[in-house]
């Protein structure tokens, strides 16, 4: 079987980025679900998070391991592909096929720490450029947890007429000062490695690996709650009945850390983590619309609907309630939930049937 | 003015490890701070935390900064120099001058990585000790936070003779599954260092102090309270105006970050970090006890006292709650108390009256 070719776009016109460059001849690489209707009014933009993809409901070209969100897209699933038709792409500073540092730069040579520096809202020009490709004038919806959720308020925030309807699960309309920290402990650990040759590593036999791999495990850590991983592992040991006292992965938890650290290290792009995450910290909608979050929303014609989970940590319920004032403020429809569930911030990619509801009830109403 | 000669002595006893080994010449650094009673009975024990020292209430030798807790502990502080001698000695495993993966072993080079795995039971076996040394039969208290509290339950548990009162304050008696994960971070960013050379880096001209800095950054997120970072920084940038829209130190909070984990690197050793740690992770006093954390208190003469904060995440109210409840089911007197601070788990070094009142009133009560 041929390697899989990342369908893309290229866009005909540059992004103007929110740091003053430009990006030209920036490619979008994207997967489609399901058909579009004849009036071009039935799509769904789902928004992908850190490290996700565009393989949100098909198989993942590098690992083989099927669309992180197949229990969500589908056929009869809560966003019914029988009904929508679901467009994802790569964001852009990504490494799926969209431009980001391992892209080749005009010189020919990849961009890596010469690719600009980009925000939430550049990927979302991004994306507005893929839907205008598409012919898409107004989606169905826009979708997304976590990262995605920055990009679905974004997109409602600076292109208001885009979408009828805003889903953003698991989010926040700003990093907070615990997010950048979190953030910046993984890049210096990226560049602390050697290998990573200020991010010129592409072409050499070595890469930054091991600091990778510490900054994903630092941020793995946020994802899942203390509930949880005291559910999940506790202080049982691995492979073992009594404490080695040692430095090996003596315990369940360490053992599960370091394979979630490597294996992540494999599919993933070092310098395209060190942009996201900086596009992340540098995510606040209010501070991009003079400093009220309500402004930013002002005369939006979307309806919203925010979900938060009582165990997420990284961005807890009180930031989606901030949003939600926000759009009460401006008079904007806007239901909101916060559920239940032992995952923390992970939940909204895992099996809790509440969300099913509340995203096919917020889809299909 | 000469070195700082740390006070020392030298176990006249080889000590028993919990990992099955035994260390031979233990050297227990350590200093006293006002006069031991004609009874020898007003001694009070202060055991330190993970990068803690002897130093409570002097000058630290390598810093010049105070006492890690000189609010504390003084003439006429809620620890009281006038009415007690307080006994501060460094850990085992530690780089101040107790024995510790930077000492010499018996072949005269540094122990380095050949240093027993050691436990906080094995700290404490140290301080005991010192306290035969001392000639003190039983403390008037001990007194301790975070791992300072891990030891004085630990004296608590297996030598419940030594002391007459325990003052465990922002502690726990296991570590969780979300503490061993952290801590397993640091020590991958520590080891990760080329520099790190599997332990041996001393004499080196480098030293693993990048892989250091990222395991004392993440270390220290989780000392600090998500409400504190956001009233101490917020989003604010350090220095500007507008975003730098790169990879600098934009934010306030990066840049406190930064300067933590390289001020760190040049007062602690590495290795001592990777031995301190794992004597936490292996903390578990019911697992010492046969699994019932109440039977690990049996008989206690002692009188204890448990302060936890509100918005300490790294060992949260729940698990001095645990000990409360370990206590009540033993019938020891046990007086507890969750006070409100912004600071999250280093509320215990900082400005909490409320916490020298209750310091005050159980050492003098």
């Amino acid at each position: 079987m041929a390697a899989h070719q990342p369908r893309s776009i290229v866009l005909p016109q540059p992004l103007a980025l929110d740091g003053g460059g430009v990006l030209a001849n920036v490619r979008i690489a994207y997967e489609t679900y399901g058909e579009l209707s004849a009036d071009r009014s039935n799509a769904i933009l789902v928004c992908h998070a850190l490290t996700g993809d565009q393989y949100v409901a098909s198989t993942h070209p590098l690992t083989g391991k099927p669309g992180w969100w197949e229990r969500m897209v589908g056929p009869g699933k809560p966003i019914d592909t029988d009904r929508h038709q679901v467009i994802c792409a790569n964001v852009i500073g990504s490494c799926l096929g969209s431009s980001g540092p391992a892209s080749a730069a005009p010189d020919g040579q990849p961009y890596a720490m010469n690719f600009p520096v980009i925000t939430i809202r550049d990927m979302v020009r991004g994306l507005i450029g893929l839907l205008e490709e598409l012919g898409i004038e107004q989606l169905h919806a826009v979708v997304g947890g976590s990262m995605g959720g920055m990009q679905a308020l974004s997109l409602a925030a600076n292109f208001p007429d885009r979408a009828a309807r805003v889903l953003a699960i698991a989010t926040t309309a700003r990093h907070s000062a615990q997010n950048i920290a979190f953030h910046e402990v993984g890049r210096q650990a990226i560049m602390a490695d050697p290998a990573w040759h200020a991010g010129a590593y592409y072409g050499h036999d070595d890469s930054p690996g091991a600091g990778f791999a510490v900054a994903r495990m630092a941020a793995h850590i946020t994802y899942l709650s203390e509930e949880g991983l005291t559910e999940k592992f506790g202080r049982r040991l691995q492979d073992r009945e009594t404490p080695g006292f040692g430095f090996d992965a003596d315990f369940q938890v360490e053992s599960y850390l370091r394979y979630q650290g490597s294996g992540f290290t494999r599919r993933f792009d070092a310098n395209s983590y060190l942009y996201i995450t900086r596009a992340m910290d540098y995510f606040d909608i209010a501070g991009e619309h003079g400093g009220m979050l309500a402004d930013a929303f002002k005369g939006t014609p979307a309806r919203f609907c925010l979900v938060s989970f009582d165990t997420d940590w990284l961005y807890p319920t009180a930031e989606s309630r901030h949003v939600v004032h926000a759009l009460n403020a401006v008079g904007a429809p806007v239901s909101f939930v916060e559920l239940s569930a032992p995952f923390g911030h992970d939940s909204f990619l895992l099996d809790v049937p509440e969300l099913d509801r509340v995203v096919a009830g917020f889809l299909n109403g």
